[in-house]
């Protein structure tokens, strides 16, 4: 049993059903949850051999230095997984030395997150007023914030049958959306069905953190978000939590990393529970990869120990894979099965 | 469980075994009936993001429009289901606003399911006898069918063995073929071996309904049906009931569609289950799908209420799939898995 | 249950454990022999519509009319399987109208299933005594057969498991191979690791049967065979007898299809069990299909009238896929799943 | 159950389970160990018929022959398989003539097994101390190894859950890597990390065995390998132990076979299992393949008796597969399933 199985067996056990639900589950027939991770399994490697001492896994991305090429994803309500919430996770991000990129349905405020010292990127849902999120934004800049992560696959939310089942739509008492909120106000998040283009390039003028278009799967809207200036692209399903059905999200990379001819850098998120998972994002052309349940399952197992040691362990798995996969890493270490 | 699955376990709980087993079997070793659905789950979804607002669902067919891109299939016996028979299907059709095709082995006359105010089609097995055929066509112009739908893939009888095993070959006292009724007589349906173009030149002259050829698979035949007139084609391998092993109706669509090149607009039918299979169709060049047993499952649980509870269900999954895959829809938004 | 089904229960309980498993295993890990059935399932149709009546299945191959495209493969020891043995079958031949192909391990003289009527092709493992193999050879032609069937896939014995677990090597007393029997004496069958085409250009010259060639799975092989004088080709893995890890034949078929472009005509057996196999086969440009393992388990529940009823059942599949495949049958038709 | 499942089994239960999990285990989640078979079953044949006696099974490789295309791979610490560790082996091995590849990691030394008279080979891990795995390549040469077998694949040490999960990480009392005594001193084998091509090249000026270099899986290092004056290369995924999701031996074979075009013989190994697993090696381009787990089951069963028995079961299923697969062998009797 591996520290992740360990962990996520452990959150399963501490938390109430329907919170564990909520961070496990996905879409519809949850098909892409589990595509994100057999994905993985299809693809092999072709090493390298004799290719010298491994480089240094660190990477620099919209100048943050991330200590390994794994970022942690935006997941929202981490009070729900343990009480040090969001804290923890930042404090874990910053002992571990990755970038943390801050849901906007973040349980802590961005500010304290902040003041933990790491790498903060902050996660935008449009709302459909505008003025609401520009002053959001606003806010995220000014407590340090480095980029701006406009999630561009939400334009609804996902049908979520676990959640349904469970009756689960609202925190519980005394948890909130602190980076929604204006003095007692607190709003709900809301979707934007309309949501475009034009949006963006709206965001673009009112912020000088760079934007990251997160949630891109297919190439053309890769080139699409490269010419509003997307500063990096995050090639994501959501974790299989919106659409079920969408392709695994390493299927996609591919086809997105062509698309852009290296003109702008590329994450891939979704089934990463490996480290030869991530040495095959970076061959297939990926700058980094993020995480998302699995720093849940160790924040609620363990708190900031538990985030820590995840953390710590993908980049022992890392290292390793970087060091047996040797180089240079391209796509062709990488074949279907 | 999602809702279909709840009506169809209500549907096996009500209906006698033979009458079930009817609606849900199919040819030979029911490999196509599986194939059908497990096409789409071989497909996957690269969606568009950043879209804009999504387009109205409503599609408008052969002069009459449905309030989303989903019809009825023609299925025969629907008083085997529920006593309201067709009557509560077309009502539905109606309340939900789409399109009715009504099966020549309706229990019902089509008569009285035109009073219901649904837009019908009309389904026909050709008969041996013409005369007879002909005969039964004009009285489903005259009661106002908007198109007539004709079945290509029948010109024998299907074998399924749960009918033969059930020993399901006629129905019960009271139950009829209502449109094959000419006075007290109702005679049996019969196939065509002999059944070709031929035949379908002939029908284009005694009606001036538009002809849809149903159950096209090949593309030589699409391009067959293109050049005898048909209005419309139906890529169907009739819901796996007439030969077990053809080819998922989803596998065959892209090149019937191919071979068409925009001549003549495609449906297709089989496997239907969810939004995200509706908006695959869609990308892959269908105009709209056709729903057969979750009608019937429907049908059987509620009555008009179950059936309006399928298509409002799909209407929801259709309009979700719809946002989330953005647009514009088109093959390239399908890559396999 | 399908008729074959119960048939080979029928089978499987009458007949002493390693008559059964002689009959049904194969060669080593016997993948092969669920390879031949599984590919046909692999394969999926595109019937063709409208084309009218469905042409007569008669065939004539080698001069010899068959009333299906389905002749019967040899195969040893019948009398293993029912006391009337191949006289049981060469009956069922002659009754369904189709040509027998009968094994030189037949436990009934070849003379015998002559005096049926039946129409007979005699199978030869070429012995090492070239002088022996002849008097065979003159035997068989001097009793009626129609053409000699030179199996060539077996310089070696395949190694069965069933078979040396069961500890089976010898017929019953009162059982013999009755086509090696001179006077008192039955020589045992051998086999030829030096088997060569020069062999096959032997044989033609002392027979003027024309000479088939069994078990061609190489494109390059067919050539060669076609080359050497075959009359006919049988692409076959001996019903995954000789070689396990054998491709399924009927993948097989098409690349020698291919390679003769239409100068030999082709054969191919081993999984049938549908009648869409046989027409999937006939698509992708077999003449004909043989029928090994069925016709022995009829043969072993029912005798002649077991064989009878395979051969009848399978003509009526056959009918039914040829009349709902359409036409004409080409490789266009058949697709990969 | 065959020979090899029969050894295997008595092997578990023979062994402490640390010791049996140290032979059968693999890396991470063993899916490398698994895929090696695997990928086999994927692999079907068209063999070739009447091309004439079989030929002689016996290979010669860098001057030394062995009766049949299968050589014993290196594998680590014989006296944990059986007292009579690598002697028994060599023993083995002398008796079925091939050659034995002598792990670095032998419990026996390797003077003492070039006495049997078994023609050796000498497996190196490149030790940090170039001085030290000189001084082991001298002794190695010394003792009359034929060849020396660079292992490539690991830089550093693949990690092996089960080995963890048992804490097994160091030999028994009395127990020692004989090939890194000297005197009294046994130093542990260490890795490389920035092991690269230039050792090789040191190496090739150190001795004049034949340099091997072991465990290339990608054609750009065969390429380089060949240019580094590699006289074989073994294509290896060191049978699933290093890095877990590389793609199986017998799928990366043919890439190197074509990226070398016959300029260097090229072995594989992992996953032989059968006869027709060697066949399909060398149609696919390989010279010989390498057997590891197999020679330790039956080291395990029966000593000296149960590697011998291990290699005849293995030249018969060769020699079997050989006749039947007949010839020539090229790719072209290779076809995925």
């Amino acid at each position: 049993m591996s520290l992740l199985t360990r962990f996520e067996a452990a959150a399963r056990e501490r938390l109430p059903q329907a919170h564990y639900d909520y961070f496990a589950g996905g879409a519809g027939d949850e098909s892409t949850v589990a595509e994100n991770e057999a994905a993985f399994g299809r693809l092999r490697l072709a090493p390298r051999v004799l290719s010298g001492a491994p480089p240094d896994p660190a990477v620099t991305l919209l100048g943050c230095r991330a200590s390994m090429p794994l970022l942690i994803a935006p997941t929202a309500f981490h009070r729900l997984a343990h009480p040090d919430g969001e804290l923890a996770t930042a404090r874990a991000a910053a002992a571990e030395e990755t970038v943390m990129v801050v849901s906007m349905a973040s349980t802590t405020p961005v500010e304290a997150l902040a003041d933990t010292g790491a790498d903060l990127w902050f996660q935008l849902y449009v709302q459909p007023d505008m003025a609401f999120t520009e002053r959001i934004v606003a806010r995220a800049e000014k407590a340090g914030c480095r980029a701006l992560v406009v999630t561009a696959d939400s334009p609804v939310f996902g049908a979520r049958p676990r959640d349904l089942h469970n009756d689960f739509h609202s925190l519980p008492e005394g948890l909130a959306c602190e980076n929604l909120r204006e003095g007692d106000v607190v709003r709900p998040i809301e979707f934007s069905p309309e949501i475009s283009w034009a949006r963006l390039d709206r965001l673009r003028e009112v912020t000088d953190m760079p934007l990251v278009v997160k949630g891109v799967t297919h190439p053309a809207d890769a080139r699409l978000a490269a010419g509003h200036g997307a500063a990096l692209i995050m090639v994501s399903n959501h974790g299989g939590r919106q659409l079920d059905r969408t392709a695994a999200a390493i299927d996609l990379l591919p086809a997105v990393v062509d698309a852009l001819v290296g003109a702008v850098p590329v994450t891939v998120d979704g089934g990463i529970r490996r480290g030869t998972d991530v040495v095959t994002a970076l061959a297939l052309g990926a700058q980094a990869v993020l995480l998302g349940r699995p720093v849940l399952w160790g924040l609620a197992a363990a708190g900031e120990a538990g985030v820590r040691e995840v953390l710590a362990w993908f980049r022992a798995e890392i290292e390793l894979a970087t060091a047996l996969v040797g180089g240079p890493l391209d796509p062709s270490v990488v074949r279907p099965c």
